[in-house]
């Protein structure tokens, strides 16, 4: 039927995890959520398609990063209906809880899932990918941001990572800039925006950017200058009041006494400061190491619905590759779908990045295959042995790979389990069945036994245990 | 900036999983993991979005259960670029295997996730739904069928089901029946999708629909009349021998000679035969229990791509609910993609149907939550001490919840730890906090025990013991 190959190829922007990879992520992914449940966070799953209105609150902006999904009966039918795969499970979670309100509050789930996000594809950059969400929705206090904060470090230590940084902020100090420094409110969003960058562009771009005249209201709609060739048009005093908050330094205690005097004028910002103190007195308590929390006046995060503490979590050796988990507090998503405000605190582990970070720093521990056992068949009119064998190892938890292929060849069969990467090769011919032995055969030291048949599990299993002592 | 609120609704056709039905699914899928990688399978991850032309192969008949997937860009710009959502997982590793040359073969992989199709909701029946599949890729061995067979026999026992039936047949077996009942062979697929409606509609109304007229070509295109007002047209004597095949009954070796017989003319049908054998006779040195796998004439499998060994797995105690795993061999749907023929058998769990009909039989234990502990907070000047137990309960890797509600009421804390579900609570009011004394609450039986605040975890830990013994 077949007349033109189909070509096996992945549309732009995806990609597979072949085992070796998949094995190193899911391994990842139990760590994490292992901790995640540590801290009293339960499963939640919901769909990949939700409604269009729903994921963008109706703001076009969010248009260019939807995934749409329809049936084809939809798209023929231009059924008046707007799906399109979820960008990210925060929104979601937002919807489940205002739909339910029986759930016991404070409400603590986490959701492992792939998100999809429509942006142009760039190296390193894919359309589809995996998040570890971990979020406490209806409370205000910030005991919760403190909890959200110490998972995290738990999370990063338990996969092995040492050197860390969560930095905090709080947007209400942010917010407070406005008063503090003197410019339109109606301007924060632009210039937290600016400020954003400063990992990226560092101190001297931003400040330039936010001093940079905006651009004119003439220019036409859909001039395809880019977004940064406009400034924030902030006066000269305004940003300089920015330099003196972004060179804000010391120790944390230092840093949260130099930020209540800057603010001192400011209800919103003193409040936010507030808020950061309380926080760090509880990662206190809870002894989370003062060296893995640091606050950071310069972190904003992009999304608009965040309202209060907002962390990122950057590696101590790999800086460069931003924010491997990052999160805050967000009071009014609920609000989207409900008159009542559900005030919560989340975040998010990008795994792709992560795993792309230990990966670079050879953190992650190579292994093709969980299989630990290749039986070979030497002699196929011996077949019930060796399924007999295979089944044995099988009911000892030992995992086994029976030689499944239609050669027969011994070296085929030993190149096959060294390919796969499978330690030992138990091996029963002519000789060990006459004998009533069997041999065990460690592939990567060469060394093997013959050991009676009625010892072959206690033997493999020795093997095993040698192997990884 | 909200002025309507959004409804929280889901589109018709999906739906959200929350924590006891998650935790319960959680377990059922880490369970047959579990089994899968006994068996030597390794993980695999693919995408959620294909090309189109990758899922369908162009048969257009695909059309109407593809979920089509592309961003809003790419829609306005009509680019030239055609994706959906992926509908099963065997297309997938497909091309993966197309696309791969190098991996070693016979190539074992599982993989779990979501797939989509665009059919209409109906009841108990959703438009994404989570399968679990196993295939065994680059082998022609029945040996590996009865792999796949046993693999499923292992991972329902894992489930805690007892009584289920693997009903296996062979579609080498169902092509020969053209010629050994005398039929058109390109008649062959309709047969084989009557036949397929044999455990639903039974064997009478089976044998009807096959004799009846066949729709006429003068029916228009597009006639809304359903595809079963029309027969497949064979004639009485056709039909009378399918009944007696149909009917073909015993112990397995019994029905093997008898199906050998009824078969003697086709060489096609003869190899189905012969392939059963292999199969049978495998399981057997497996060890597999004889009254699982049941040789069954009538099991077919709706999907085009088999080609021999074809598998069913029900419920002995709710076969209504249909197969709940199935599969089968398909040796030429890698030839999609490549001019190389790759064999392969595999299998798949429909884990939302098991889930459901588990449910139903009341297999799953109802577990609320993974918690274990809430630390409560009786005197919010005492918040350090019991960050510290809350930290200290963690490191010793009991799931343990803080109160981080804003209401400080004691029966309000309890109230939430037994709408959670959660099994104890630690209270330290004034009186344990003067005497070095915590109060450690069973809160199923009621019973609470004070202990010395340096035997928390101990007591904790022995009461949660006590609990699951």
């Amino acid at each position: 039927m077949a007349l033109t190959n189909i070509s096996p190829v992945l549309p732009s922007g995806f990609r597979d995890y072949l085992p070796a990879e998949a094995i190193a992520r899911g391994r990842m992914i139990a760590t994490i959520r292992t901790v995640f449940e540590r801290y009293g966070f339960d499963p939640l799953e919901t769909p990949a398609v939700e409604r269009t209105d729903v994921l963008t609150g109706n703001d076009p902006r969010f248009r260019m990063i939807i995934y749409e999904a329809q049936t084809t009966a939809q798209r023929r039918a231009a059924e008046p209906i707007d799906t399109a795969l979820r960008y990210d499970l925060t929104v979601p979670l937002a919807r489940v809880v205002a739909a339910n309100r029986s759930l016991p509050l404070p409400f603590k789930r986490y959701q492992t899932g792939n998100v999809w996000r429509g942006e142009r594809p760039q190296a390193g950059r894919f359309r589809e990918f995996l998040q570890c969400d971990a979020d406490i929705v209806g409370t205000a206090s910030p005991l919760a941001d403190a909890e959200a904060i110490a998972c995290i470090a738990d999370a990063m230590r338990a996969l092995g990572i040492t050197q860390f940084a969560i930095r905090i902020n709080n947007r209400k100090i942010l917010n407070g800039l406005a008063e503090a420094v003197g410019f339109d409110i109606a301007q924060a969003a632009d210039v937290l925006r600016v400020i954003d960058k400063l990992p990226k562009v560092g101190r001297e771009a931003v400040l330039r950017e936010l001093g940079k005249p905006k651009r004119g209201a003439n220019v036409a709609e859909g001039d395809d200058a880019s977004e940064s060739d406009s400034g924030c048009g902030l006066s000269a005093s305004a940003v300089e009041r920015i330099g003196v908050f972004l060179a804000l330094a010391g120790t944390t205690d230092t840093l949260l006494d130099q930020m209540a005097a800057f603010f001192s004028e400011s209800v919103v910002a003193t409040e936010g400061v507030a808020e950061l103190r309380s926080v760090i007195a509880a990662l206190r308590a809870m002894e989370v190491p003062e060296e893995v929390v640091v606050l950071d006046p310069s972190i904003a995060r992009g999304l608009s619905y965040y309202t209060g503490t907002v962390f990122e979590t950057f590696l101590g050796e790999l800086p460069s590759m931003g924010s491997v988990c990052s999160g805050g507090r967000y009071d009014d998503l609920v609000a989207r779908f409900s008159d009542v405000s559900v005030p919560a605190v989340g975040f998010s582990f990008g795994v792709d990045r992560l795993f792309a970070a230990l990966t670079t720093l050879n953190y992650i521990a190579g292994v093709a295959t969980t299989a630990e056992v290749l039986v070979t068949i030497m002699d196929p009119e011996a077949l019930p042995e060796y399924l007999a064998m295979t089944a044995a190892l099988r009911r000892a938890d030992i995992r086994t790979v029976l030689w499944l292929g239609t050669r027969m060849g011994f070296k085929e069969q030993l190149a096959y389990a060294s390919d796969r990467g499978i330690p030992i090769a138990v091996i029963a011919g002519s000789d060990e069945r006459a004998a009533g032995t069997v041999t065990i055969r460690d592939l990567r030291t060469r060394q093997q036994e013959v050991v009676a048949r009625d010892a072959l599990i206690a033997s493999v299993r020795r093997m095993l245990v040698g192997r990884n002592a």
